[in-house]
């Protein structure tokens, strides 16, 4: 084990080491840039000075930075901490095939105990052996390495023989990126455009995978844009220059350049940072307004993962690659204040973001970011007050970079209590049937959250847990649109409107079509692991001749999923159905099983061809809703190896192996999508859209479980004063 | 005009008349009721008592009740208010066929000037000639009179020809439950239940229409409850029993009692009120929370009516049968401050709630609540600090009973800045690339909002203004289920749980299986009234071959809608389509012609025959969008009469004469469903569940309006500390 350096030297170590590891694909283009790495690349950047200026009002507010040297494992499914993933990399640099040479880490993350031995495990217990996952590319292999830490041994090493390469690391990034803009042909388009080379800022959209041309290597696509007098450089696309790296040989495989002839989009008024702001919005001025806690949340979080809330208690940790992760949410029983189980894990699984135009600029453009770039390893600093509310707690989390060194990814996280205004049950009765009642409760619930800026855009995700039982999770969209540049300015200059890939969101620039679709893995363990997923569909029934006035009624028909097969659901609005969860086992006083269903919310379906190469990668967007019996291998939607992958290894692929799932340990698969036409108000920056779906308790409890919740009285509230310095 | 009477004395005239005009169809059954007054009744009852007890918690929070006498009206769209109420009833007792018999007043409110007139009018000019719009039954007959204030005489007097009566007034559900009450079968069948007269409350379900036996009277519907121990008597049917009173000739004609032995639902812990809590929930508890603005709210309303909020302003009232109405939805021009036309009127037209079970005592449960008991009239005050949080605002009803004297509706509306820790848009760069940059802006948005307890149930009507110009509308639903006894105590006792027609949620409870639907009408005027409803179809398109490595990509297809035939849309997951209500003349910098999109969310669609009498009825749900031409005839989704209607005038009815509705003054409606499988949690009182959708702008301004908003700081917020008494 390393001797941790002290906390100054920490928090040095830790910008720099973040720098270097925080998985990213946008570079600036410094002027003299050859073979320096890419946190040398930064100081050298013409931009760097932003980070040293005072007066970046949002900086000062954050939180101090945490020391986490000398954190420790408290949990069986803790993630590995900064002591560990040094051991790990210790480990690792001894196994014989990385002694001479370390490789590339593009994953290395706790190998989580089996879930029987989680589940036994209880607090004073010793802790399951503590195990590393690590994904490691050396020679052009994919190795994937189990290391046990208690042994200090590599127990297996598999290499990969399926289709994809792992996550993307920062240095594939920055290669790509260093290779690209030394290129000289860019140098060349980059002046024919008017631009010199420092204006240049260039990201590296995935490739996809589109057939064996570029199979069998790492290549990723490189495309630039202007910084010129704006940070939001995504608005001023190079339009039709492209790229295609070989980032292990470390070559410009292909360059295109079609778009000489279409402008570089002037695009004033993008800069969206406040302290550029010089004049104020002119809308009537919003007095401050604040959600208070005098007394202080009321949440705690324990041993640093554990959240307990009212009537919750789950483990928070962030994820490399999947960000947010739930694990063991427990809801006490209403009647009797034990815990009972829920959900053993839920986090986003894949998030893909399909762009519709077919042009040889734009066809790769299907992204799926966890499995390339991670979402928890975009996940930057959340904004205290802006972000996330007053008396919010932060959590870090701790990563990976290439070379096998931790790093912190600060204020990653953010628990807060959420009081909106609503609320939770009310009832009122007009008093002249003697009965004067006006019953209400507020609604109070509890939210961890994460932003993920995966590039131009930002994803919030929300898990918000509510005393009822209810669990809401909601994914809200803000950021940059990808944009294109075309050579109109006005609508009237096209000639036709529907011949483009969008809407003109500002001169010289197209808003591109997209769809964005984010599929959560929801591993529903109700009262225990084994369960039923039940369809209770609403169907019309007639009524007989003679029998009622009326002449149809719905019917709710209960159909169990016996196996993958019945489970596979595309929601559908005239052949609704409810979506359970259900313990078999565990029956309520009145024999009904206790549950969960899924609502699904507003939501959106991928309607490309099956067969078109994004869909295929993606089939697990094929359906809003699978159901798969438990298997610690199948927790990717997209597969383990995402990147240019094949779709050789998705949740279709899994489920059509029709296996029972009936009275199974089970996993819960449901996708929210979202279709993007751009419009006028997306740009420079789009204002945040967001859809969700709910996990709801049906026949969990007795009967509804906050019938006796205290209403609210002015003496409860606070008094307060404006801020002092008002 | 009547002497305004002092303010004690138009207190105690406010109780008394809103005893006995409050549109209500619950009843007790009094020891020895024959032919009092419902308040009268009231003073009877055996639970009036409960309105005296001191410590009903709730109650002592009210605002004081506020003296409308001297209210004078400042605006085109502002209610009728009491003087001018009294005025009319006095116009209408001289006109001749009223002068012996004044009729029964089931309708009294503004008649709204033409809209060119409201458009036209500006602050400080003379109102237009203000009317009322009077709807009164006599002697069978259904008059539509329209009354001139100004010139003190009533206009028009038509009757109705078409099916249906006017909604119910306090006096009719009164009739129809001392006819039912003082029915001798109908204490047979209480005694031979175990229950004393004195334990059974009534409710009025409404009729329904099915065909030639009930047509050409008003009939209504009359079920019991056993109150035993318990103000949820709801939870307590006596199944089987239902009575058919025809309310004019006051006699039961129908009497069925195939419940007997059915037995009453003992249903224990049902009494939710907080006063009568023993216990408290067992749940760590949660610290006080509040929405704290100690500059006070940043919205005003002026002259009663008028909202100002940031770059909002629209005109607020209550009405009896809609409850809120939002006109006049102005939006200021992110560029020049000017404001603009959004909407001209919205509001929740009808609201249908078909129960799906085809027998005797259920098969008319299909509730059309606003056309037949009024959203408005059943909308009670609201709970300071439960219902709506600290520094809302209050707004009263001024309504009108049967009688044709005013009465206020107190607190029925608040209206409140709402901040819910959420975020408006942000953006985070990875400080790598040289733009250290995380700026996020908080959202705070402005609620108007109203809850109406048509019976059982309790629906929350929220409309909410975003600064970016978003508004959401949300309907949450929580009190009762309508339930249905049944001999099983649990589901192992039940023959076939699926011949049953709901879930059993309690011992000899089912909980009957049914749907909500609230239409909403949407008069959008995008910067004029001339508008066009465009569908922007997302189409699947293949590509050519060798066009591109894809093979399938999605296309924005715009069609205008020329005629209502256009623009009949049922939701389809797998066609999807945007919906936009744009003006055609009035185009951005760029071309984009100004728009609004109404954006769905969850949703569900009414499955049920379209003969079947009570979708006939509702036809307005066959569809979730339409579009019509504006006519002011044309509000009521289910037609003016709605009541006991045969659906000759419903939404479906107008569209069916496909009229042009592009580059027109239009209608946009859109019915926002909930299938409710009951469950149970949601015994004996239901956790809140909602549903929502969105008007969304769309190239309405030139850039996203709130990009210059400023972030939050520390030093902004207020310094709190805990109440006092604590």
């Amino acid at each position: 084990m390393e001797t941790p350096p002290p906390l100054r030297l920490t928090f040095i170590l830790f910008i720099i080491i973040s720098l270097f590891s925080c998985s990213w694909y946008s570079f600036n283009l410094p002027p003299a840039l050859s073979g320096e790495s890419q946190a040398t690349a930064w100081l050298y950047s013409s931009k760097s000075r932003v980070r040293a200026r005072p007066g970046s009002v949002l900086e000062i507010q954050n939180h101090e930075p945490r020391n986490h040297m000398e954190d420790v494992p408290h949990h069986p499914l803790d993630p590995l901490t900064m002591q560990e993933i040094y051991k790990v990399r210790t480990i690792l640099s001894t196994h014989p095939p990385f002694s001479p040479s370390f490789p590339a880490i593009h994953s290395l993350s706790l190998d989580e105990p089996r879930k029987d031995l989680v589940l036994n495990w209880k607090e004073g217990d010793p802790l399951p052996p503590r195990k590393a996952l690590v994904i490691a590319l050396l020679n052009g292999q994919s190795h994937v390495l189990s290391v046990d830490l208690d042994l200090g041994l590599v127990t297996s090493n598999k290499i990969n023989r399926g289709s994809g390469y792992p996550m993307l690391t920062m240095n594939d990034i920055s290669v790509a990126l260093e290779v690209a803009l030394s290129y000289k042909e860019l140098n060349k388009s980059t002046v024919k455009r008017g631009l010199s080379p420092s204006d240049v800022t260039c990201v590296t959209p995935s490739a996809g995978w589109f057939g064996p041309d570029e199979e069998g290597r790492r290549v990723i696509k490189v495309q630039c844009f202007s910084n010129q007098g704006t940070p939001n450089f995504y608005m001023r696309p190079l339009e039709g220059l492209t790229m295609t790296v070989d980032i292990d040989k470390r070559e410009v495989v292909k360059f295109t350049d079609s778009g000489r002839e279409i402008p570089v989009p002037k695009a004033t008024n993008t800069d969206y940072r406040f302290k550029n702001e010089k004049e104020p919005l002119k809308i009537k001025a919003i007095n401050p307004i604040s959600i208070e806690q005098p007394l202080g949340p009321s949440f705690t979080v324990e041993d640093r993962h554990i959240v307990k809330w009212a009537n919750w208690e789950f483990h928070l940790k962030a994820d490399q690659r999947a960000g947010i992760v739930i694990s063991r949410a427990m809801l006490s029983d209403a009647e009797t204040g034990v815990p009972r189980s829920v959900m053993y894990k839920g986090f986003s699984s894949e998030l893909f973001v399909p762009y519709m135009d077919p042009d040889e600029n734009w066809y790769f453009k299907s992204y799926m970011d966890a499995g390339e770039f991670g979402l928890g390893a975009t996940a930057m600093s959340l904004v205290p007050l802006n972000d996330c509310p007053r008396n919010s707690y932060y959590m870090d989390g701790i990563f990976v970079s290439s070379d096998g060194k931790p790093f912190v990814q600060p204020n990653m996280i953010c628990v807060f209590e959420r009081y909106a205004g609503d609320i939770s049950w009310r009832h009122s009765e007009v008093p002249v049937n003697g009965f004067d009642i006006r019953e209400a409760r507020p609604k109070v619930t509890l939210v961890a959250r994460m932003a993920a800026s995966v590039g131009n855009y930002d994803y919030i995700f929300d898990w918000e847990f509510q005393t009822d039982g209810l669990v809401h999770v909601t994914v809200a969209l803000s950021g940059m649109l990808m944009v294109k540049g075309t050579p109109h300015q006005t609508v009237d200059q096209m000639p036709s409107q529907e011949a483009a890939s969008g809407p003109l969101v500002s001169e010289n620039v197209i808003g591109v079509v997209h769809d964005h679709f984010i599929t959560f893995h929801l591993d529903m363990d109700i009262d225990d692991t084994n369960n039923t997923f039940v369809k209770v569909d609403l169907v019309k029934e007639a009524t007989l001749p003679g029998q009622s006035p009326r002449k149809s009624y719905l019917k709710a028909k209960r159909n169990i999923a016996k196996t993958e097969d019945d489970a596979r659901i595309k929601l559908k609005l005239y052949e609704p159905s409810e979506f359970h969860v259900i313990n078999p086992s565990r029956r309520s006083r009145l024999g009904n099983p206790a549950g969960y269903k899924i609502v699904p919310g507003g939501n959106a379906a991928s309607l490309l061809d099956h067969l078109d190469p994004p869909q295929l990668r993606s089939a697990f967007t094929n359906n809003q809703i699978w159901v798969t019996p438990y298997n610690r291998n199948e927790q990717w939607a997209g597969g383990l190896f995402t990147y240019q992958s094949r779709g050789d290894d998705t949740l279709a692929v899994w489920s059509a192996r029709n296996r029972a799932i009936e009275n199974k340990d089970i996993v819960l698969w449901y996708t929210l999508g979202f279709h993007h036409i751009p419009c006028q108000e997306d740009f420079p920056v789009m204002p945040t859209v967001s859809s969700s779906f709910q996990l709801k308790p049906v026949n969990f409890f007795e009967s509804n479980p906050i019938l006796k919740a205290a209403p609210v009285f002015e003496s409860d509230l606070p008094v307060c004063r404006p801020a002092s310095s008002s």
